[in-house]
């Protein structure tokens, strides 16, 4: 087992939960899954800071500078990208509470238009979509998903047709989401047991 | 000439000026240059937004979400990155006011641990660096300044030994910075007259 910074080597004395991360939001299962990946050099993975528009600082004597007035601003691209086997990869993550389907809507346009950039400039990109009522997360190729969002006919992916297309992402302690599995299954059509760790 | 969002094409009816982006900030330039770089299809790099800590936020009836209580947090990464020519490209970017040295007080030590994974992961890593007083910014590669920022004896690189050891970046209107012409030059060996545009 390799160390992991700032985490108690809870998977030594904890038996397996497949319910253990119930509660915990995506987000966070995916950072402490990035944080696992390049703990262990696995991959170069980072959510980018949520983008805000600072409008007054102000700076009392002798201690940090204090925002005052911030907005957020709508993201002109995805959450999450960075470098996995030489190669740019970039997705974007979200949940839906709904039991039968995840609707477009969630999506912003900016972010579509970022991943078709993504896949045009030689980058890996994907979705990653949790319901959280089931308590399932899938990978989504973003080619399939955006040639659906572009289809116009549709306003969401049912859930049904999501597990079928969607390739299920196995969990864990460390990592809490095993991605990366999935990642090289369908972009590097290679077996993981086989490649690097 | 390409068509630019946001911008008029200012670029046929001012004459060209060595020195119109005098007093422009190094970041002002960037992210310019990558908006260019975007809208011409030959790259797609952003800067990441500034991280900041959120402690208090308000939500006034009807209107958007007010941060009132917020901090600057300490950057884990490099400020750019992205994905050109199917490679993931990373980069710091600095710029100093003095005549003589580039202090490597300016880079954060996460910055430097971060561009080595970059490395180690099969990204392209670099370093910006301007001296606003003789208004030139250079290409310096991350491998280069990582070692000699870790061989430990001297605290600085001379402007000497960044004009000698360093790419000189070529200005203009758009893009303000032509540095993927270096990029080209350094790590992908082609002749840019070739190359794609």
């Amino acid at each position: 087992m390799i160390g992991y910074p700032n985490k108690k080597n809870l998977h030594n004395t904890i038996p397996f939960d497949n319910h253990m991360s119930r509660g915990m939001s995506l987000e966070d299962d995916l950072n402490d899954s990035n944080a696992y990946y390049r703990a262990c050099d696995r991959a170069l993975i980072h959510k980018k800071p949520t983008p805000i528009q600072v409008v007054k600082v102000d700076y009392p004597a002798r201690t940090a500078a204090k925002i005052v007035e911030a907005y957020y601003k709508t993201p002109s691209t995805t959450d999450y990208n960075g470098i996995y086997k030489g190669k740019a990869i970039d997705f974007e993550a979200k949940e839906t509470r709904s039991k039968t389907s995840f609707p477009f809507s969630s999506i912003h346009p900016h972010q579509i238009e970022h991943l078709k950039k993504v896949l045009f400039h030689g980058g890996i990109g994907f979705f990653i979509i949790r319901f959280s009522y089931y308590d399932e997360t899938y990978l989504l190729d973003a080619n399939f998903l955006i040639s659906l969002y572009e289809n116009g006919t549709k306003k969401s992916i049912s859930y049904k047709d999501v597990k079928k297309h969607g390739s299920f992402i196995r969990r864990g302690l460390t990592p809490k989401l095993y991605y990366l599995d999935n990642v090289d299954t369908l972009y590097f059509k290679e077996d993981y047991s086989n490649g690097k760790k």
